[in-house]
This record gives C-alpha cells, sequence and structure tokens, in this order.
C-alpha cells in the first residue's frame, strides 16, 4: 500500500478564457474544478496504474468537500483529518498560449488540528500496511516547518519508506528525517542551497533530481544514472508528481534503481502529453518507457 | 417593504495581490469573500440605511451556501429559491493600482427552476406586503431573456412599484412590463440603441440615467433634470447600486422626483467613497446631501 499525505490540499480552478484584459472586467468561458495539490496528483497517477493508494492530509471548508467529493468520484480511497478553516483555492487562467496560477495561502492549522493529524497518521501507518509514504507539496499556516521530519521519523519506526518532494524549509527540516529517496528539482535544490550530494549528505539516502527536458540525474546507494526521456511538448505541470509516483511503485514492488529511473523519466514524460497535472495516458508511459536513454555516471 | 431580486448571485472573492505576473505562479496575499451581485448591493445598502428590505433570487451549490451565511450574518432577510446548480463565483485580483474581474458565467436553470421561482415570488409579492421591487443584474443561463418583464407583470398585478437596472436584452425585455423606473447607465443604454426618450417610449415611465461623474439625467412624468454630486474619487463599483438603493427610497416614503435624485446623487457618491461595492457611510451620505446640484432641464 502507497500513502501520499498531502498537508495543504487545493481544489484546483481552471478559467478557460480567450485573453485577459488587466483592469478590466473579464468573462469567463468555463470552469473546471478539480482535487489538486502534489500529493494528489501522486495519488491520481498511481491509481490510473491500478497501485493500492490511500489518500491523507487535512481538508477543511467548502473547498475541502468539493475536494473529498471530487477524489471520491475517482474512487481513490481517502482518509484526510478535518480541520476548522478552508482548504485553499488555486485559480488557473488558461488563455491560448499562456497560463497564470493564482495560489491563494491555505487554511490556518492549530495545534490540536496538526496533534489530531499526527495520531491519525500513526494508526494508518500501522492499520493500512503501508509500505511507501510519500510526502508532498508545501504546509499550510500553522503546520511547524519540520512536519515532514516528523513524519518521516514515524515512518521509520514502522518500517515505511518515505520519498520526499518539498520545497524552501520543510524540505531542509525533511531531509534530516533521512527520508529513502528526496526528489527536489534544478529550482528547489538551488533555494535551499544544496547539490545532489550534500542533499545525500543532510540526510537522504537517494537524491533524484528532475531537471525538465534534461531528464533525471540520481545519486543512490547502488550507483549514480542520469535518465533521459524522448523530446516531448505539453504541460510540464505535474510531470514532477508522476516521477515520484513512479519511485513509489519501484520502492513498492523492490525494482532495481535503472528500473526506477526508466519508469519515471517514462512517466513524467507521459505526464507532460497529458492535458492536465495527475493524469497520464498508460499507453504513452509504455511506448515511452523504451525509449529513455540511462547512463551511468 | 422593498424586496430585491437577484436571479444571478454571485460569491465575489477578492485576491488582494502586490502584483500579478502574467504566465507564472503568483501567490495570493490576503483572501476576501462576500456575497455579490447587484440586487445583493442594493439590500445591504438599504438595510445600512434602516429600510425594510427582502433579499431574492436563486441560490445554489457551495458558493450558494456561503451568500446565504454572509447574508445571514448581516441581518437582512432572505428568501433565495435554492436551485441544483453552482452559482457563480467573480474573483477580482486587486492589485495596488489597478483591479482585474473574472466572472464566472452562472449556473445552468432548469425551467422547472424557474418556474418554482415565479411561484415562490408571487408568494413573497402577496405575503410580505411589498411595495417596491428591484430587479437588478444578469440573468443566468437557462433563465428566459424576458424574465424581467414576466416578472414587472406579476408586480403591476399587486400594485407593487418596480425599478429595473439591466442590460442588454433582459433589460430590452423588461422595458416592455413598463415598469415604474428604469436606471441604466450611458453605456448600457448604448448597447440597446436606446436614448433616455426612446427608452420612456418602450414603456419605462421615468428613467434614470447614471453618467458617472457627470451626475444623473431624469426624464419622469413630473419634469426633466439633472442631478450632480460633488467631485469624488474612490471606487464606482456599486455606485448604480446606491442611486437604486435611494431611487426605492423615494418609491417606499413617496418622495418628490427632485427629492429622489438629490438623494440618488449623494448616496451613489458616497458609495463611491466606501470601499467595497454594497458599502455607504451614512454620515458621508447626509454631508453630501446639500451638495447636489440639480437643474431643471
Amino acid at each position: 500500500m502507497i500513502i501520499t499525505v498531502t498537508l495543504n490540499a487545493a481544489l484546483d480552478i481552471t478559467y478557460a478564457m480567450t485573453s485577459l484584459d488587466l483592469g478590466d472586467t473579464n468573462r469567463v468561458g468555463r470552469v473546471h474544478e478539480r482535487a489538486g495539490g502534489k500529493g494528489l496528483n501522486v495519488a491520481r497517477v498511481l491509481h490510473t496504474l491500478g497501485e493500492p493508494v490511500l489518500a491523507c492530509g487535512l481538508l477543511g471548508g467548502r473547498a475541502g468537500e468539493t475536494v473529498r467529493a471530487d477524489l471520491a468520484a475517482t474512487g481513490i480511497g481517502v482518509r484526510f483529518t478535518p480541520i476548522g478553516g478552508e482548504s485553499r483555492r488555486t485559480v488557473a487562467l488558461a488563455e491560448q498560449d499562456r497560463t497564470t496560477l493564482l495560489n491563494e495561502p491555505g487554511p490556518h492549522v492549530t495545534p490540536d488540528e496538526w496533534h489530531t493529524f499526527l495520531a491519525d497518521f500513526g494508526t494508518l501507518l500501522t492499520t493500512s500496511g503501508a509500505d511507501v509514504v510519500v510526502l508532498s507539496g508545501s504546509l499550510p499556516p500553522g503546520v511547524p516547518a519540520d512536519a515532514y521530519r516528523t513524519l518521516t521519523t514515524a515512518c521509520r519506526r514502522t518500517g515505511t519508506s518515505v520519498i520526499l518532494d518539498a520545497d524552501g524549509e520543510p524540505l531542509r527540516h525533511g531531509l534530516a528525517g533521512q527520508p529513502d529517496i528526496v526528489k527536489p528539482n534544478t529550482a528547489e535544490l538551488a533555494r535551499v542551497a544544496l547539490t545532489p550530494e550534500t542533499a545525500r549528505r543532510a540526510g537522504a539516502a537517494a537524491v533524484v533530481l528532475s531537471r525538465g527536458h534534461e531528464g533525471l540525474l540520481a545519486l543512490t546507494p547502488d550507483g549514480a544514472w542520469t535518465a533521459t526521456p524522448p523530446a516531448v511538448s505539453g504541460n510540464p505541470t505535474g510531470a514532477g508528481d508522476a516521477l515520484v509516483a513512479a519511485l513509489a511503485r519501484g520502492l513498492l514492488h523492490g525494482w532495481s534503481w535503472p528500473d526506477r529511473l526508466r519508469h519515471g523519466a517514462a512517466l513524467s514524460a507521459a505526464a507532460v502529453l497529458a492535458e492536465v497535472a495527475g493524469a497520464v495516458d498508460p499507453a504513452a508511459y509504455r511506448a515511452l518507457l523504451p525509449q529513455v536513454r540511462l547512463q551511468p555516471l
């Protein structure tokens, strides 16, 4: 079983617009709503590929209800801890050739709510038979910056593997928890002033760096590789989440590192081809897999 | 009793932002939500001035629940007809010197829901002792374009006065119902290819044209006037709704046309001074009233 943790889940709203006139009134053509947040994208990809997955985290308010209903409709198992605040929305203004994102800050989480989540998470770890936990995305206000370190420590106690995909302070603190894999992109690693080598020294057993079109660079206990998918063009949002999903599959099934990286590069390229984050076409994934170039460093 | 009708009520969301980077990810600083739609702005102003007012119309979904809760918190009486669709949201991107508005299209209203509203409205007219009905704003998809004509005809049967504030086809059809007052602005009148004179010929007993800084121009059964408030600067959104609120007060209390126009010009200038649409400071209104210049045409 794979558990994805989404502490700052979002209701992703997309406004399809012909053009955006600044300082004026704009009519929105089509409105599309869906459950968002990086951990939920990972859960969607895993569910599409038939992997057993449970989504947990924090949800509150009317946006939270919509997220919960959307996930229920997909058939993904959910174990969210309710909070009093309103889960955040993101609004994407999708013009023909340009998308502008607006991210709300997220609800304030009280200390009591955070401790309830920790208790719920501990119960879930022991009752669900979790093999892999995926920690993804930002933390809402009120959740301690070392949240991912705390959760990773809890996982180590039950022998559950951990993949960390975070940014800024939550990434820096999370590394100290010694996750099995950390998956930053180039900008995220730069923001915490680390390299793949120093990120390993900071605590991660393996580092998988996603570098956009240039593919992956991985430093692992079994060796170092780059993995490059064929050039694809499309929507890069969610490509990192698809890579995390592939790494979670690899941990769950005990794949070798070369296999994990081949699947990771192919699945994230398939995500670029898909219209929205969290979606992949399994046929595209299968077709891309033999085209990934793997090179030892 | 004044009844305001808001068929396309909205949840108005304001995002306070330092700047908007197009094609990029933007962090929203502060999120403010409130019940919106022109009819609700009119109801808020009337409630602030202590006038008896009931708000009716159509509300649905989670946005509709938030609108209902916000109105309940203000103490305004509500008699909304529930619909299955989701009431629209509007998003205002408020930068320092520029505000960009995004308007969702509104829910689809079924024929059954529309007929339920007509029945509810008929009951409200006879049971509430309504003296004045205010018909404001756009129609959601599915509501017939001649909705305001139908509602005006129902009001005539019970001897209730009607003020119409609409745009496009709903305005054109509404005039044929012979409302007591129609209140277009310059752009709205131009869009239906009418002048104040031809708008009267099309059915309105009186036409009050709002012309921004230039004040009001009114053609009425008792004469024609312009009314000019002192120059004020601020947020013009909601100034037209405040004017409608003043005209409703005038009808309710049987004020002369010169008094209605003096109050209308002062109240809409006070609305410009207020931070948000639907708000007025009664002290500013009282201070502006003697400064309005009224001139017969």
